[in-house]
């Protein structure tokens, strides 16, 4: 099940369990466990939203490493705390999406980053797909 | 890092490596391993469209099996493949969504499923979070 990935994605939930326990899978990556709180599931594996922040914040981090790599910048270290914010009416989704960057450095600077989070607005995929749906707010520290 | 789910969620990503391959956690799960295809990254894991179709997929899973519970149906098998057709320009997000719906049951008829879809639709978070950005088409194969 492999594709042009430019192109198109492929990937595969499966109930594994009588609730709501999926084993999840795209490509050779080995398989995610997926299920949801009780008691509709048993916590057996990562909620479809915390999917989608490591999704969110994987994007947006590639974009920002890319756009601080092509300006020559030095990186030690680099990760995203995320935290979504969910509606608590029908349907619960992320109204907002805290994403804490931090990023080692030596010379990445503050006034850097405003610009480089603007150009990783306008190229990360996922930040498009929730745009006008779900607020993403930065916020960089640079150790 | 656990939270009361159903208000907020928390996850993280961490680079692994001098390109783009990220460790991403959240509650007490098992690592994913993220990535992306060369030459910006090496396919050491899943790409973050990926996880998002393993997002959206789980959640439309979770709400349409939820909902066949409700109805006192028996499920027997049930599993979703998920197709994402990019943008080819950027930002290159999923235009198209398909899910193929494949439920394995002795009593869920073809004219349920129009319903439990449009009620799926009404409740799972993930959908809520790309409307008006991403078509999904829903397909169901009843065996």
């Amino acid at each position: 099940m492999q594709t042009d990935k430019s192109k198109e994605l492929l990937a595969k939930v499966v109930l594994i369990n009588n609730k709501l326990n999926f084993s999840g899978t795209a490509d050779s990556n080995p398989p995610v466990s997926i299920d949801y709180t009780p008691p509709l599931g048993d916590n057996l594996g990562y909620t479809s939203l915390e999917l989608f922040l490591l999704s969110l914040s994987s994007c947006v981090g590639s974009a920002v490493l890319s756009i601080l790599r092509k300006m020559k910048k030095e990186i030690k270290g680099f990760e995203i705390e995320s935290k979504g914010i969910r509606k608590q009416e029908h349907p619960t989704g992320l109204k907002t999406v805290y994403l804490n960057i931090n990023i080692n450095s030596s010379d990445v600077k503050d006034e850097d980053m405003e610009k480089v989070i603007q150009l990783s607005e306008s190229i990360c995929p996922v930040w498009s797909m929730v745009k006008g749906n779900v607020e993403v707010v930065n916020n960089v520290n640079i150790v």
